[in-house]
């Protein structure tokens, strides 16, 4: 079986701020050297759930540094790019690839929505590739842009030398198994819908970026070596334990929901930088229950194994 | 393994006109008589594919006594019952039942959609149950009544002794499972989305009612088998190849494709009922050669196979 | 200024049912004969809000007679006779016609959607307006039918001899705008929307077939007076004044909110048709409310000035 | 009648961009220069049509900068500001103050969209208006956001003393109408969609934000004032006549279209900066048309009456 780049189990992870609203370097140092002790693939920074779309470019810059310095070379070491323009996007990737990136995870754009065609998107994408000194991600989000990378764009994109695979965060299981059997044998598809990671699996993605991953890695290590074994039960099983959870964290209750869960598993989540607010106490109470639901050990095998 | 009632690959069968626009049932038997020799377990009468919205109550009710006639007891002989009023739906019921029906098949009701609220539903649906003497199965089709049946209606409808069964029309995959996880073990689960079929067998589908098994039994058969016993590979690659021609019959190009896929593989389609169109020479070519693409062998082998 | 056939204020008739289910005749004549004593210019029998897609062929024929009986022909009696086919279409024209309709409104089949193209739309107009014995007014309403008849054919089917106006329910005032830019001088624009209508008389609709004209014909015949004068600021505000109780009845409450305000301004409304369900005691409270805030006068004034 | 700030007609103006994609300042000089000979009340610097998702905020602060030494103090000039954290906006919001707004349009927050309850809303505008300098006008922009401010919102936020009115880009008039309509008497209502621009006006805007008006100021002042007047029948029509330009610029060919118009007219308008591209030759003919369809005295009274 082919070794696709990037291939397994990787988690967006949060911008942990000050009382003040600035960066929480300490605490985002410390959150990195917990989830290397787990057995994530990798850490993409920057992403959604990172909160970029609200850190200026010096803030953004820190936030790689800093996390960069506590994840080893044999973890994948991902950063989101993405801009409205394409020089800004070009530009984000070159100071992401100087300051360590092992590939850039670019979004579309979605500010002009309408104008957003197959042609733009192509010729967007070539030019960033073109451009990066790191393998470039596709990375399509339509919740939060408006935006759907068309599948002929995808199949187009994937024979690009520098374009190596996609992270598509939608539950459209359909649309990740065009975009599999469209594009080559090496090239990467990760999910990004926790709620319906199992599918995805089935549908012949190859991991996931998946903010549950920040709390439950092991789970979803086991749930895509059960599928890659064919043994379907058990691994839809633990979906659908996981999909309550799954809802709450980047779903339902967004950044905030995630930062929740972050704090009661012992990592530094805090509040999310307005307008973004956090999680009321009510939101809190169910992410807890939905938490203890998963059992103590389920915590214990996947987040805190190697703590002393 | 618990024996789930209705469990496997049905057809809702197209119903042809003769040129003066009346039913044919010459047409009707003979393409009855031909899926009779095929692995399907069933046909649906009466679904949207048999254009029901487009027939009146004594069309209807002779398509329904003439297909009966050809089903042996051992298949199953299921009809489309939903009517917009709880009455008329009650009513059709009832005469699809002493008609034979083994089972009704109800969609939502469609025109005031706005109002089709959980609580509404609910009510309708356990009317029609206790009024049916044959048993209930629920039938959400999103993408033609622009309702749907939320997941709480569906489990709490599944404890009703009379509603034994749902299909679910639309392919998202995530609601398949949200469905089969939350009803009973008994409770049956049918895709009705060929595109996506192999994913809601992955999500824990028990069988479908497919247009795309009008054509392609054997394979639909095949397919199911291979998820049940963990071999997800062939299963992919098996639906891969059939998707562009799902795509075709029943979605793209609506009744018109399937009718037109059915003259082609030499059942009876012909044209369907104004306002709808029969499909133009552009598109038969498109679905000749789907059909052609996907190889004589398999034809023969799926809807064929008993033939001199 | 030319006078176009139908132009004015009609109401679409509730059909009010016995305890037992079946329509009360005794209490439709009543409520004509009440309407026959307001300013009302017509009465569109089997509408959306008369319930037809719950009634059976009898029943609508049925409702028709005994409406007509009270409908003196100075008033414009129109029934609305949209089905699914073509065919069926056809056929309860005729049988309007013969019942005495003045004109028969005409949905856009709903079903199939996607197959609801502007050329099959065109066609299925088309042969409804060669066959009917009297005008054709068009009817699009999209809230119910998911189909929206393209501005193109709307332009095109205005110019059939046979087909005299249109019904647009929707409040995209640029729709309405466009079709009245589109069509003939001769061609009437009637708007279906109390929430929005004051807009769609500036935008150039003739009149309205309006829910609320049940209760407030008078308002509304003096709200399209004054636009025509241009006397914008009295019109704003009486559409301002009558907004929350437009978005009640057939809006936010559908039809149950029509009946429940028919049966507070003493015509009878009584309960829908099941699924239906009548509107609950709050939701009553809420239109008794909006109702009162209106005044008293504005009742007496419009529906009930010339009871003894 | 009470005199509302801002009331009146603005055009958002297009950024030109130099062949090696930076901003053309001689251009945007003599831009400026020619729309301060034009009866229009103001300009909007750095909005959608500025392509402000796309500037860096040095060259936006330039942009500014170069703009407001063209505008005399007798004309509105207003800055966007919004930005996707609070503290962003507000930041922005300084310096667009220091650098001589008179006011400042802030569009909603866009990314997380799920997360923009009213109340998260709520606050994100008060701690903007409570910072601001400036007086605030609020910008919904659904079309761009995926956002609608709810009309609730609106109303609160109306009350706010530095919150002095609103600029709403959709089409949907009864919401504008619901705005002007719960909104304090001196608040002010500007339009954003040059195609419902006439029915926004009879719904109660004071004017508009229009990129329309970069071409036709003096057509859109003429038509507030007939609307002002009652005179429909006249402004009615002109809409009808500009509806389809309007279409092109801003709406089908979006900022590529604007700049295509804007060329074709005698300003510098030139390519948009990538990933939007410039419009193809076809949509520039298409647009030739369109102008050449209005009349070239009708530019000629609008744009370029005071040329030498």
């Amino acid at each position: 079986m082919i070794q696709r780049p990037f291939a397994g189990i990787h988690t967006p992870i949060a911008t942990p701020f000050q009382h003040d609203g600035t960066v929480d370097e300490v605490a985002l140092r410390r959150n990195v050297a917990r989830w290397m002790q787990t057995p994530l693939t990798g850490l993409v920074i920057l992403g959604s759930n990172g909160e970029a779309p609200q850190l200026d470019d010096s803030e953004a810059d820190r936030v790689v540094a800093v996390a960069r310095e506590g994840v080893p070379r044999g973890r994948a070491f991902i950063v989101g790019t993405g801009r409205e323009s394409t020089r800004a996007t070009i530009q984000a990737g070159k100071r992401a690839a100087e300051a360590g990136a092992d590939a850039v995870l670019v979004r579309t754009p979605a500010f002009f929505k309408s104008q957003m065609t197959a042609d733009v998107l192509d010729r967007h994408y070539r030019e960033v590739a073109d451009a990066s000194p790191v393998p470039v991600l596709l990375y399509n989000v339509t919740m939060f842009t408006g935006v759907t990378l068309p599948v002929e764009s995808v199949a187009r994109l994937a024979e690009h030398p520098n374009i190596v695979g996609m992270k598509e965060s939608g539950s459209d299981i359909g649309y990740i198994a065009d975009c599999v059997a469209r594009t080559p044998e090496a090239f990467t598809m990760l999910a990004g819908s926790a709620t319906t990671f199992f599918h995805a699996l089935c549908a012949g993605a190859d991991g996931g970026v998946l903010a549950l991953a920040s709390l439950f890695p092991g789970e979803l290590v086991r749930m895509r070596e059960w599928v890659a074994a064919g043994e379907l039960a058990p691994a839809r099983e633990l979906q659908n334990r996981l999909t309550p959870i799954a809802r709450s964290i980047g779903g339902t209750y967004g950044v905030a929901g995630l930062k929740a869960a972050l704090d009661l598993a012992g990592y530094v989540g805090g509040a999310p930088r307005p307008p973004l607010r956090p999680a009321p106490p009510a939101v809190v109470d169910i992410i807890r229950t939905q938490l203890a639901a998963l059992g103590a050990e389920s915590l214990l095998s996947s987040t805190a194994s190697s703590r002393p």
